[in-house]
């Protein structure tokens, strides 16, 4: 009966509370039994997107006859720059210089072949055809692009378990997937270039490239001298929330400004999370933001679960074998285009191997990658739940084959928890 | 150039996020000026709406024609239901149990008085014809619960800075007040009814009464018995913002039920705050909401005060005069009304007048009510104006009253430090 509404009408709050609520839990009990699963979170939460979107069970709105769908498509913009801006936050930049060349040759071999394989094959025509709206090249920089990106999440909890966390293997692994994430943010400005329509042309991808890169630098540049003078004022002040109004609303202006500078949101809230880790107030930011990601984060990847399209991923349908066909060789360029990158190192005496298997796993940002490539009609619905079941897959592997290859490295001459 | 979204455009996105740091950090600014003067953040946040708001800067989306009006609704609404949240979360309900009778009587006297004489005012036609959409029954009843509620928070802050927050006048202020949050959202939940299109009558308005009542109890007889199992269970889960999430979760579900129940979201909203601070995690629950809170809240002030048509309280324009008379009339009845509830206690030793005095500011309640008004048509936009306007004033006036009052009444015999 409350009628606090005029423009959305009564009933409309009413599901809107009820649909929030039940995406929420829904969200939180599928990770939570995947981390008992020894799997991260955020592939529960994708799953639980997967089991109430269009496909399946339909509770997520996602028509555009639905008044709902563009405010939970706001609120997981929303979950998604907040997101980046806690990996920002989290980023230890002058610790990730320090990890040196080594760290650095791992993260661009890691991030060049599994990107170049996955062009190649997408250009080569060996795969059953997939029609998309946008031009076979831009897709296929697509498909390319969203193999790049290491997650570490998963590795490190192995890592964990195995009480190897403070080892060169792992050090060089973390470094590298920090260094991924920057160059892969890189790259998804080109990529969102694509999206709004330009043409692959390679000047064309240096030039995003380069706003890109100069956005970070001048942002950083300019935010680190700032930033600490605007917090020092701002913890004068009296009102409750004021540090965390502040850290969100400069999130929200980082955003918006990459936006107008021509490259990606993302790279906007990446910046300001780095920026922002070199106040006084980094631990309080942290704290304070944690809340807010853990009511949005999870409306960003239930709606990247929810756009996945179930039924292609049947086999029994004889026409979904060729794209299962299709994920099973991105899978394989996935897994050996990080495999390779433990040779990338320029010295001898670690686990090449597990270095290799430890940067398999894809997550977060294979995601936006997807979720963009979708929203532009670059990937088609079929293709996009292609990528994300390579995405998945490479998390599921990671675990078995890290301990083998672990345990098999750990020789006495060469331990790895040296 | 992001193009996450495929519903909402892109520009709309970058739009949106600007448009939410712009209102968040005016809110804040307004927020810390009128506590730097004494004054409740809340009417700084109120102040900024206005100023952002539809006749003033034209920044907050109003317009049925702006496709961000809806989405902005729906956050004001989350606001609202969060505030009501944390206020039920911060009443402890032995303690007013304790209180005993002396408050109560304050209480229902400092709720009746106002609402009576607000009533028969607009009943009388002793004002100024302000034609509304609504039967005039309906609008006398809507004038009148909006100066019933007291809003304690000034009262509160005046008593702690003169160091008499100990003293009896200041317990049956703030047990005065709790009692009177809770009568006041009953008495919503029959306003609602009226917004909802019901006509003002005894026997409804006792039945939805009834309802709102009953509702109330039931849900805390069972939600007292069951959300502490529910939390004990959430306890043992490993995912990270799983209390957060489940409190949140279950304040959306509350208000949902309330709302079928055919009472009032905030109700659902209020016994959800009251139930979880029954629980041992009542403590973190209010700390993680606390966040939340600080984004969403705001967005419902700045709406509030975004309603406001400040020509309207123009006075040099002459058919505005009228409109002041009744905001000064109104204005009257509310000071009246609450300072006759000093003398309602059925005990002698107290400084009465100070306790009138302490139970004057409206607040947070009060503008619930107008912009239920508004929404439904009850009030007209000038007449919702004169409420918001009586319910600043009833603030501003405090402080010098309050602090006037006390020293008068200080003799060594009586003591309000007592």
């Amino acid at each position: 009966m409350p009628l606090l509404l005029g423009a959305a009408g009564q009933g409309d709050v009413a599901r809107f509370f009820t649909l929030l609520a039940v995406m929420l839990v829904a969200a939180k009990i599928a990770a939570e039994l995947f981390e008992r699963l020894g799997q991260p979170a955020v592939l529960g939460e994708l799953v639980a997107g997967i089991l109430l979107g269009a496909s399946a069970l339909r509770v997520i709105p996602t028509g555009s006859a639905d008044s709902l769908t563009p405010v939970f498509h706001l609120l997981a913009e929303v979950g998604v720059v907040v997101l980046l801006f806690e990996i920002g936050l989290a980023t230890d930049l002058r610790a990730l210089l320090r990890v040196g060349p080594a760290a650095t040759a791992v993260a661009a071999v890691g991030l060049a072949l599994p990107f170049v394989l996955g062009f190649l094959y997408w250009r080569s025509g060996w795969h059953a055809s997939e029609p998309t709206a946008a031009d076979p090249l831009t897709t296929a920089v697509f498909v390319g692009a969203t193999l790049t990106a290491t997650s570490v999440g998963i590795t490190a909890r192995v890592l964990n378990d195995l009480h190897v966390l403070e080892s060169l293997e792992a050090r060089l692994v973390l470094g590298a997937a920090v260094i991924d994430d920057v160059l892969g943010l890189v790259i998804l400005s080109v990529v969102s270039a694509l999206a709004a329509g330009a043409a692959f042309t390679l000047p064309g991808a240096l030039r995003v490239l380069a706003v890109a890169v100069a956005f970070l630098v001048a942002a950083l540049a300019i935010g680190v001298r700032f930033a600490p003078r605007i917090f020092a004022l701002v913890d004068q002040l009296r009102v409750r929330g004021m540090v965390l109004v502040t850290a969100f609303a400069f999130l929200l202006v980082m955003c918006a400004l990459a936006e107008r500078a021509g490259t990606a949101f993302i790279i906007g809230a990446f910046a300001a999370g780095l920026i922002l880790a070199e106040t006084r107030q980094a631990a309080l930011i942290e704290e304070r933001i944690r809340p807010v990601a853990d009511i949005f984060t999870p409306l960003f990847f239930l709606s990247v679960g929810a756009a996945v399209d179930l039924r292609a991923w049947n086999p029994l349908v004889p026409e979904n074998r060729s794209t299962l066909t299709i994920a099973g060789v991105l899978l394989a360029i996935a897994l050996i285009g990080k495999f390779v990158s433990g040779w990338a190192a320029p010295w001898r005496r670690f686990n090449r191997a597990a270095v290799g298997v430890g940067m398999a796993p894809r997550g977060e940002v294979g995601l936006i990658f997807a979720q963009i490539g979708l929203a532009a009609g670059i990937l088609s619905t079929r293709l996009f739940g292609v990528m994300l079941l390579v995405v998945v897959a490479t998390t599921l592997v990671t675990p078995p084959l890290l301990q083998w290859t672990l345990r098999r490295g750990a020789t006495p001459d060469e331990s790895p928890a040296a």
